[in-house]
């Protein structure tokens, strides 16, 4: 029969899952009791919200359960269940989802916690629940969850006390943490924020948070996706959905927390503290268009005001408000977190003087006073957007009115003129309360009633929104996607060549992959070195060649600034020498010798594998740059040379690539090349490869030259 | 007679003017008028919160206004007036101001616009209106003022529409806009937050900012100060009040924008881009421990727990939340902000696993989780509060209701118990709404029932605060006074020796004011050379020696790393050669021989007169740090040793003092002394002295030798 069919049937893929569970028919909360906060929360959310398919409660007892009758079981409801909702005991959950399945429902959400947040018992019994499941078709969300709510679709499956939500398109959330969900649900209706969606997904024992994630950027009402993130179960996934997102136009913003301390502590074995999880999060975000902010309320507000512009053009930000003051805090923190606010046009002002007669010299950001003609601001707002090099107009104002004794005829002007202007353009225009601002039933309604582009989130938070935005929107204009550059890569193969055992080795298969690298002369005797000091011609160094010998300079092995073939045949002699007597045990295959390079730039490229993600791309400028600041761009591998050129344009010390006394601009392409070939070399060496560092990577002008190279490969 | 004597009367002193103006017994306002926005506002506001003084009104016509009779001169009014308020069009302030000098006003407050902010026309007459007023012993407010509310002594003289201000004591706000004054003064209201005085200085034509800054600190009502800076017209005096204000304990908050391109500008001629204005008030800040911010919302909500809390003592932070993921949030973020949040010890371990049995292994921050028992959470505030090496607890917690429907019996109690557990502790514990939350009168008054510690803010905004007194508590406590260092200056005294006009003169110059400087032979001949080289009996640098020679290295008259009599013999001949050959116009000393200092770091020490704040200092670490990141940290002079060595701890390639391969850590202390000499030096050469440039200060280990130093005279 019916029941006995779903149980039989494979689960839904992942986001076929999740819009099942999120879409149910028919809900049945197993475990409700007059005395359950959580069933009477459930039943008061769906009921308040005027759910429209069939809710059913069992409770063991039967009887009568928040005044409607309750089954025994889930068998007894007999008909179909779409989303189980369980809240009985702990040790109940396992057995329940399993009815659950006999009853026929695909979806269970566990909102029951003592799983594997409380240790490793809870882990185990965390382990067989999803077996259970799994075993049935029926894909879970939670354990310790506080629900789902599906604005878009009208189910409020939340299981504590909401605000009303009167808007049902927006922002879609995303969040592990349950109480972060629900204080992102509270300050949506306390700014009147539009939300699709809002998804505590819990423990994540199935369905994580990339599934919804994934699911949300193909919801039509979904224009953002907001998410609070704690750990990413499946990177892969995640990185799939993010590009996916990006290739979609829809903003993907990302509050994440908690740095893994094995994932900091692996990468830390091979470049220091170069590529901490965090910093590997952060080149994502970059790399990916993600917007990452750093609380609450930023997620939700830059979430919204995304939703809201969508993709800005190039250009910068117009500034108009009635005071000076703000005009200043607003350029200055614009300044501050890197949004341009280009000059207004000698037009524009021409335009706007014979707008305003009397007017000063008008600038960006424009302080239009507080006696300017209510009538005059939509022509206002209309000439200075219409100015083609803004990307958004910005009105930090009077907050709408949250009292009736705020509202006068004056104000209702100023916001009719300028919400008609900002409405009228054809780039985003938004007005802003001046500081965080009170919404109330009356600010709702007026900004429904005329449809006002108005945020109460303060100029602060709408600065730091339309930053990010700006960026995301220069990212989904630069990226070509992964894919393509993988399809670049696929020509150097996952071959298992030889693996590169020297320093030599390691040189020649770098140039094997069109690596530009130092023209090395391995030798062995005084008489190899003088020729290879001959075939030269200049200044050269010697190292010693030995497989066993990682820290050269450290025992005398390197040699600097031999002229001459008595020279380099006299510091052959003595680098071997040195290695014999320093480090008797070593295996010693000769010493290399190199021409001498000097009066460029040194560069850092390094390639290791984050334990999470996979293997990272590293780069910065060598020295100090790298060792004391820090000063490194990351990236996933692999990456065009496009994305290089983006990441040397990230360094605090970028300047140095311009050029410096002697030392001639370096040619960015050129570097850029190279490095992607670093790239390249190193995803071909395969996944055992640990750590391939190229430092220094010098660059002079045009000439780029990987001049030491070092493979470290996972034992085994 | 009364008025007659009042006229004469010479002008009170800047902070008696302050007081007499913000608190006046009686207030006339000119120009009122039933047309009039103004006054009309200005009565309903001082009527509304029960002004207890005198309130006359005039208007040349007379009759009633405001439903009050109004005299039609400031003479008839018949009785002494305290303030004049001026609302008339600007061509009739200036006689108004004179009509209230001779009715015995000794304070005006301008509110009507027009003179300096709207050109050359409008700047001579304020001038002419500062005149009038000085001439007659009435000191200004304004004028293109909002007014001012003096809360602690009931004066509401305020010019536009205001929300209840129920608190009477707290934040004193100063700022230059009026708007955002206003925006700052609806912000308290809606966070229920205190103030004592809001004054909306406007264009400071006679009584500045920092004429009320400075009445504030001593003002008890007055806990904390929030000032919105365009710009500072006394300096000095600002400065001073910083001082007071610092040694009070009283906290200043500041938001400062518009860095003055004039300064800019000057400062770029002598140091490039490294003193700009912003910077240097940057470094004052750091110096005065004024707390800088960067939005209205944080310039209010610092100042708010600022007032609260006061100074910290030395510690870190705990956080207690319901909410694991607010737990890692707050991690992050303070990690952000520079709070340290130190681990629970094990005692505080223990007892906590006794008060909640069965509770895993607790961290800081702590989850109590939703299930916590609100009985027990006032003793784990108490208990966590009372380890030692915690200087404040904050709670973000669920926000006071603000409609009845939030209120439950749970939520009461859990605030009840966080509250009193908060109240009890010796240090700051602070009730936080997990995000800015909505406040109303039901809020107001379930907070003043139990006299909460709550505020409204967020996390986000608490934690910015908590750094910043942080930040102002550690520089209270290290302060010594700007006094005590001049003290110690002044042994150096401002004696008007010969200018160094040579770099030999200027090494000779900082030696005699106790820097240690590298011995420097000045030689004439070959011989001479070869003397100074077996003087130094090592590897040696030879320079030309001229006054007209500023670039020496690039016309050849650098030659390193001479090694012998010979050696250096040549080098004079060949240095002295390159000079003439391309500088022959230069007057040429000889040259100098130096012993060549290698192996150690190098240090940049400028110091310069910035055309606003005087004489400033610089130091960073050599080379690209200061040319390309520009990582310096800036204090005004004199500085004392210590304060050299929070300088030092600022920058970011600060890890370089800690040694690197072959080089040494710094000797701190030795390092300080030689930067806190130059100082003095540079002090001692009188104002005419542009820049004074030590670069480099060599430094290796405990040895610190000035290799390089460079003055810059004002012409003329």
């Amino acid at each position: 029969m019916r029941q006995a069919q779903a149980v039989r049937a494979d689960p839904p893929a992942q986001s076929d899952a999740a819009g099942t569970l999120l879409n149910p028919r028919s809900i049945a909360i197993v475990g409700a009791s007059d005395r359950s906060r959580w069933s009477s929360m459930l039943v008061q959310n769906l009921d308040a919200t005027g759910f429209e398919g069939r809710l059913a409660l069992v409770n063991p007892k039967g009887g009568t359960v928040h005044g409607r009758p309750a089954a025994r079981s889930c068998a007894e409801i007999g008909a179909g269940i779409d989303l189980g909702v369980v809240v009985v005991p702990q040790d109940a959950v396992i057995d329940v989802v399993a009815e659950l399945a006999e009853a026929g429902a695909r979806s269970a959400m566990v909102l029951t916690s003592g799983f594997a947040e409380t240790g490793e018992e809870g882990a185990e019994r965390q382990r067989r629940l999803v077996e259970t499941a799994r075993a049935r078709g029926v894909r879970l969300l939670g354990p310790n969850s506080l629900g789902f709510i599906n604005l878009a679709e009208n189910v409020f499956a939340w299981a504590t006390p909401l605000r009303p939500l009167s808007r049902r398109e927006g922002v879609g959330i995303v969040s592990q943490s349950g109480a972060t969900a629900l204080f992102l649900a509270d300050l949506a209706h306390e700014q009147d924020i539009g939300l699709s969606h809002v998804i505590a997904t819990g423990n994540e024992a199935d369905l994580d948070g990339t599934v919804f994630l994934d699911y949300l950027v193909d919801h039509p009402a979904t224009r953002s996706i907001a998410v609070f993130l704690e750990t990413i179960r499946d990177p892969a996934a995640f990185i799939r959905s993010a590009e996916r997102a990006l290739a979609s136009g829809k903003p993907l913003v990302a509050l994440k927390v908690g740095a893994s301390e094995v994932t900091a502590r692996s990468a830390e074995a091979h470049t220091g503290a170069l590529v901490g999880d965090d910093r590997v999060f952060e080149g994502i975000c970059r790399q990916y268009g993600i917007i990452r902010v750093s609380s609450v309320e930023d997620l939700l507000v830059t979430a919204d005001i995304a939703a809201r512009t969508g993709m800005l053009r190039p250009g910068g930000l117009a500034v108009l408000s009635n005071s000076g003051g703000i005009c200043e805090i607003a350029a200055d923190r614009a300044d501050a977190c890197g949004l341009m606010m280009p000059e207004l046009s000698g037009e524009t002002s021409r335009k706007l003087r014979e707008l305003i007669p009397g007017f000063g010299t008008p600038h960006n950001p424009l302080d239009l006073t507080g006696g300017i003609d209510p009538l005059r601001t939509e022509q206002i707002v209309r000439l200075i957007g219409g100015q083609e090099d803004y990307a958004a107009v910005l009105c930090p104002y009077y907050p709408v009115p949250s009292t009736p004794d705020q509202i006068n005829e004056r104000l209702t002007a100023l916001h009719d003129g300028l919400s008609r202007g900002l409405k009228g353009l054809d780039i985003p225009g938004l007005l802003v309360s001046y500081t965080n601002a009170v919404v109330t039933d009356l600010t709702r309604s007026i900004v429904a009633k005329s449809d006002m582009p108005y945020h109460a989130c303060g100029l602060d938070r709408a600065l730091t929104a339309l930053a990010g935005i700006a960026r995301w929107s220069e990212r989904k204009r630069s990226f070509a996607g992964r894919e393509n550059v993988a399809a670049a890569v696929e020509g150097a193969g996952q071959g298992q060549a030889a693996r590169p055992r020297s320093e030599h080795e390691a040189l020649a298969f770098l140039a094997g992959h069109g690596v530009p690298v130092v023209p090395a002369h391995l030798v062995r005797s005084r008489e190899e070195a003088a020729a290879a000091a001959a075939a030269i011609g200049g200044p050269a160094v010697v190292k010693i060649a030995s497989p066993d010998i990682a820290h050269k300079s450290d025992i005398g092995g390197v040699i600097l600034n031999l002229d001459g073939e008595e020279a380099v045949a006299e510091g052959f002699a003595r680098v071997v020498e040195a290695a014999r007597e320093r480090k008797p045990e070593a295996r010693i295959d000769g010493a290399l010798v190199l021409p001498m390079r000097q009066g460029g730039l040194e560069l850092f490229v390094g390639c290791s594998r984050d334990p999470q993600w996979g293997p990272v791309l590293a780069v910065g400028l060598g020295g100090i740059f790298v060792e004391v600041l820090k000063d490194v761009s990351l990236r996933l591998l692999p990456v065009s040379e496009a994305e290089v050129r983006r990441m040397l344009g990230e360094l605090r010390g970028k300047a140095l690539l311009d050029g410096q006394r002697g030392i001639p601009p370096a040619d960015l392409d050129a570097v850029a090349a190279a490095v992607a070939a670093i790239g390249r070399a190193a995803l071909s060496a395969g996944p055992e490869l640990a750590a391939l560092d190229v430092n220094p990577l010098w660059v002079r002008g045009d000439r780029v030259e990987a001049l030491d190279a070092y493979f470290d490969w996972n034992a085994g």
